[in-house]
């Protein structure tokens, strides 16, 4: 369970009979059409270029309840999403042994039982889900003018421009596979991805969010923080395994005197003052708390574990043992993570936006 | 508030009455000294070297519940520590002008009043109730055979030995102020923080924290993943900007073929199957489950934002000023901040050790 | 959401295209076939006696995650019901009136926005999620040899017997549509049931719960009392008015001498010693803890509101009118209550189970 | 732990060295006074007529956090009152042995040692928290102007008059000292626990409680209802056998034609319609949602277990012994409920107060 307000819950095996999940806690009167949820599922869906896997499903999704002629009713919205094209047979070799890189062992430690088809839960297959109850948290932020644009800044160890770069270009991010933003890195990825894939092998990336119209004033001042809630909600994706805010593990090795970031202008408006900074360095966020400025943050993740080179490995038994994983794999899974970063980025937010309205007196 | 299980609640600010923490949910019958708490809020206390500000407070805990003879009761445990070396003045001025760096106009954004005296809640004082909570929290692990250790392993821009390094001294740690893992880091820093104190600039820094004794199966596998609660429990500190696990930003340059952790040796142990590893890229955490090895992450720090050169900024009004910040200040809090990732990581694993118990039938 | 460790969220308006649950937090390794959810749907189904609406819904279950093999996984399960038989129309002359005694008028004043078609969300049809969930509860539960019966203890004014007297017949429970304990009392209870649908109106009733094999030690001593949480369990029920432990409200008008229950023989058992009781006006249940005793309780339900008399109302412009309700509606919910009673407070038991592991150290 | 947004946490055992409350999610700028606090204690305190223990406390609080200069600041609110008056010597016979009534078997089962010292946390000592976090609780709400009233409408079997009858007396149940509505009844009570007194036995009674001022829409529809939550809020004080709305389990004996509340005029108000009702059998709820009507309801408390009659019991062996308590204990201790109930009520009112703020869109 996610959120404490605008909560959610996922549920579903990869090769069970659905995926889904339930929001419990969006506000009444929102309007909200079928089409907002597939336009984001559609852009997390496989088989979009190279560095993707050929799963082919349609992942429609169906909203089972919480919305009455296009509009939140306050009550849960479930949303199900078929698993179509199971492969499960492809798996059967994984019954007892431990894939490299993935949780199933740890998993069977945890529970003494795992499906192994497919990751069962643990398979990327599930953030799906959270696409769908991010879009729904998308459209609630819209209306409070918050934006929020995810895209790779690096993939197979390739950087790609930065936002106050020149060749930097937000257009883009969508127009390729890579989500890269700029033609010529674009291109650029698209070379090594193909050299990868033809290797047998895999690479992982990093991934840039950006969020606009944040007022000032969210997050919680001690545990709740608005980076500490953003950044379990991007380590809850598998394959992450870092996260920095604004100047990040730069600001460990910066001096004071460098990394504050100092106010040049004080503009009113709303009847409140808000300050524009030379700098950036925070991220948008001081003690905890939204300040006004863009939002921003890093993750890394990790490639693909899963490789068609034959890898060492371990079974059931203890012993140690070659395999060659089958099944379709992405090369790398960081152009997908984009909106699933961007998900988990909506779903924070839009619990913060709720919870702002209880912190102070009116 | 923080935890599902091994929940903790902290209050006070910087200049009123009294610090303190709840803990509420430690289970009952565990040996839990004064002392024991003592040990770590000493081991936080400001004034233990260049690096640090000379605010002399005893911080001397006081159990108001929840033990009995020594032992706890199962029920709330309350520390309350009191505030004794308010030097209140020293921030007179700040009552209508924003620190750089600081929390105090995003605190006013929130709330529409804050506390200005040293902070007030945002101050660093704060971490000295989750060290007392965190405390609590290591006598439970270490009935179940798990050590927490952090170091500083970069200060001001210096990077110090790794755990591989054959200089990487585990003892030196507590014997040197920077908290650094060999001498001849501590020498280093020791000059470097010098530099930058007779400048008027301070300096950032990152830990490094190891967990031996993990058993395998902690954490929960979708959004409560050990490696999400822990960077939200490393992110809610004020100064920390960054976290990754294992080999962190840098398994996003890596191939798949380099960063899967190879299995090597199968060892049995109390009738089950423990795995070794050639490698721990991973952190010990796969699929957000704890594997058994040992748990790694590095936590990044910005340098204190308060520093004795004059800086610009704005005032309440609007009116861009220029400033220059009173009272003590550490030029480096990270070595000080030791303690308290040690203790926000105990938290989690508490938390976790308690809720595995319900995982699985028995 | 419902439950801290066993923790359960439903969703699903009356009439829209579904009603389900997700369970999170049900342990790994538990049986679970799609027969345990059944029989207990079953038991909740409409259409059974002369005091139920003729609504006629085959309320078939689908498993959608979480049990593999007929086994849970330690994943979220989550179950579906389709919604098949909407006579949506009969609602439609409700769309601007409040019937009275239902919750049209506050769920509007709550959201600004209802699904008017049978109630929505506040129909009673949304038990129907509450009764599979508590299904999986029940099946952990049997395994803990914890055993919950609830029956119609008093209906449309008729009392039933007692656990105690000598008429008091378990088995006739699930044998007459009335669910009352005795042949003699169900025949009573036709004769008045049916007296009351040719007047066109309707009945209340009492449930009983009697619940065995509760270990000691279940419930949390302050807030999450044993007693606190079974009222909130069965008192968000939306036709239930109150609710009683053991003695109950009689116990107000006792004295302390008569209302004590006096140990009289402790009994040994798996090491641990075991009291027994003269009485059990305590309902099993002693500073918000499970005594080990029988766990008793009583829940008042108001009649149903829904009568085919023609009613004195009020519509949305303020005006007053009379309205006749169409649709098809139970005489006394109470019967069909008994299986919901069971439901909620297995879910509560399932949870107290899991968190008692946390309690003290083994 | 208390509470979604206004919650609580309170800590202590009736012999340590302090009792405490933390409330974290009080709203900024909320204007309070440690008067406000003292003022509900007192009502609290024993020793206010022939009913009460001698028990000499004098209960001071103090505020250790979140307010300053007199101004609530969003931050947690540490409330604390020192034990001063300790006879633990009285209970040293106690140790071994378990009181009937009480539950000093229980906690034992449950955490396997407890403090034997009053009760340690079961004492009833422990509602002083509550009432100190209540009283900062009715301070949020007098600003949304909802006024909560408590009186003792049933004592030791004596029916006290209701709201509606010509000699129920507000301004008389804070003027005696059994809280009784009217003067007559306040002498039947005097003579009735008088008579207890000298058996040596104890006495139950009823608190009734109504709540004016509830804006309409509080509550969340399913599990979280406004009954459900107020029940578990009330059953969560340790002498509380029951609790009914409204009618209440008169309920479940009338017909729907009876109990269904009917309109009888609508008037404006603000831009929206409020409806009057001829009757207010549903006790201001419908469906779980306020309904701007009086909230009303009533909860038994059973008689004070410790009477000083020797009475059998067990001891930790296993043999059933006579006993005699000792100590001061309160004859009947429903008058100092009524402070605790309004609290209790309070706490749940102000949650939801803030629960609604997110609840739609504006």
């Amino acid at each position: 369970m996610f959120g404490e307000l605008f909560r959610v819950v996922t549920f579903g095996e990869s090769h069970g009979p659905a995926m889904g999940c339930v929001i419990d806690g969006c506000p009444a009167g929102l309007l909200l059409a079928k089409a907002d949820i597939e336009r984001e599922l559609r852009r997390r869906r496989p088989g979009q270029g190279g560095a993707s896997t050929a799963r082919n499903e349609t992942d429609e999704p169906e909203i089972l309840s919480g919305v009455f002629k296009d509009k939140t009713l306050g009550t849960p919205i479930a949303i199900v999403v078929r698993n179509a094209d199971h492969h499960s047979a492809d798996y059967e070799n994984l019954r007892d042994l431990y894939r490299p890189g993935h949780a199933d062992r740890t998993w069977e430690d945890k529970y003494g039982i795992r499906d192994h088809r497919g990751g069962g839960r643990s398979s990327g297959r599930e953030t799906l889900c959270r696409v769908a109850a991010g879009a729904v948290a998308k459209v609630l932020l819209t209306g409070y003018g918050i934006a929020i644009r995810a895209w790779v800044s690096s993939i197979a160890g390739l950087d790609m421009p930065e936002p106050e770069a020149p060749d930097f270009d937000f257009d883009e991010i969508e127009r390729n596979p890579f989500r890269v933003p700029g033609r010529e890195g674009a291109e650029r990825a698209l070379a090594k991805i193909a050299a990868l894939k033809a290797e047998g092998d895999s690479a992982g990336g990093i991934v840039s969010c950006a969020v606009t119209g944040v007022p000032p004033g969210l997050g919680e001042p001690v545990f709740d923080k608005l980076d500490a809630r953003l950044a379990a909600a991007i380590l809850s994706l598998g394959a992450c395994k870092g996260v920095e805010f604004g100047a990040g593990f730069a600001a460990a090795r910066s001096r004071g005197s460098e990394n504050n970031d100092i106010p040049v202008l004080a503009e009113g408006g709303a009847g409140r003052l808000s300050l524009s900074f030379k700098t950036n360095n925070a991220g948008g966020i001081l003690g905890g708390i939204s300040s006004g400025q863009r939002l921003e943050f890093k993750a890394a993740f990790k490639p693909t574990p899963s490789i068609s080179k034959p890898q060492q490995t371990a079974d059931r038994g203890g012993a140690v043992r070659e395999m060659i994983i089958q099944g379709r794999h992405d090369v790398c899974v960081v152009p997908r993570a984009v909106p699933v970063v961007e998900a988990m980025t909506a779903l924070v937010l839009a619990d913060f936006v709720l919870l702002q309205r209880a912190a102070r007196l009116v």
